[in-house]
């Protein structure tokens, strides 16, 4: 197919397939003319993909082609892959510079939980990032956050819930699939859900508020 | 204290608070001087605070600007400012235009969930938006989300987990305290917790596929 039969197909229009072309994040097509080329239906998933991470995930363009270049190349091994997912989402995530006392206390959360992860996880340094605001905010009614209880009185609740979440995203990946399905549907998952979770406890928090203080 | 001491006493750059004193995300100090002004511990406090929505919760200046100004003003009723802080969230999240008909399976579910949001809730949208993205991605192994059934098996085990979660964020609530620290505590709890429950996820996430994935 022609590039605007690609727009069509995909509903992106022209001046963004070109851009996504220009920057790399969509392989070109093969040429069949001076300025044409053809595209095909694995430019159609690509662009689909592509678009979800940018505009859905709020990927950069630079962490999107990070992940398409590891969906793309075999030799990444899936678990590298998670953290490539991990790491273009941390980027859209705090900025703040963790304080070295609230690594120590995620460190001691996650022994405590028995929770597995490598000392380079960005989420690591993200979660770390906010206990660090949270402890500027005691004045604002931030809860305490400076000895180990008190974090895990905070994070508990939260680590139970999506301690769930994540056996259950985990379990429903078969194995048994194609290494580049496993990928995307790691990458999807990771990155489209966390956008999901982040608006669905909104809407709980909006009903069980509404519960309460009804208007 | 000047100036210099309200970046000391708040670690943050005396280029970055005048910045914020330029865009209004910080009220002027009393003026002592032609170019000097003295601030206070409110000062303190609101700067903490402005940091910890700029670069930890990622909001923008409009938007960080749009929460303070509920805070400040007490006309503004409570069950709005958990909104305002959701508009605000949201604009962090997914860009994509929500069609119709995922729509339509959002309010579905919330019916089946027995939530009452409002029409205008902006996670209603963005909930729709990565339903849309997913519809599209059918053919990179994402869930499928065709049907109102399809829809509820994907976000039930998001919706009951963050529903616990929401449940106790609310109940933690001490609707005795003054209005500002409940509004503070709202934004806080709403705006720095959606950045630390997402961490928590991909670390668990980690876990899980690090224990079912040795390397």
């Amino acid at each position: 197919m022609r590039l605007s039969e690609l727009s069509r197909a995909t509903d992106v229009p022209t001046a963004t397939v070109k851009w996504y072309l220009r920057v790399g994040l969509l392989p070109k097509g093969t040429p069949t003319a001076a300025n044409q080329a053809r595209y095909d239906v694995t430019h159609v998933r690509r662009l689909r993909l592509v678009r979800a991470l940018i505009e859905t995930g709020r990927l950069s363009v630079d962490a999107s082609r990070r992940v398409c270049n590891a969906i793309d190349d075999e030799d990444v091994p899936l678990h590298e892959v998670l953290g490539i997912a991990h790491h273009a989402l941390a980027e859209t995530g705090a900025h703040t510079t963790a304080g070295t006392r609230a690594i120590s206390a995620v460190d001691a959360f996650l022994d405590q939980r028995g929770w597995q992860v490598r000392n380079d996880a960005p989420a690591r340094d993200e979660l770390a990032a906010v206990l660090t605001a949270l402890a500027g905010l005691r004045a604002s009614g931030a809860p305490p956050v400076d000895n180990d209880d008190s974090v895990t009185a905070l994070l508990n609740p939260y680590a139970d819930a999506v301690d769930t979440i994540a056996a259950t995203e985990v379990a429903a990946i078969d194995d048994k699939l194609p290494r580049d399905e496993i990928v995307e549907r790691v990458v999807l998952g990771t990155i489209l859900m966390e956008r999901a979770s982040g608006a669905l406890r909104r809407l709980a928090q909006e009903h069980h508020w509404t519960a309460r203080h009804p208007t």
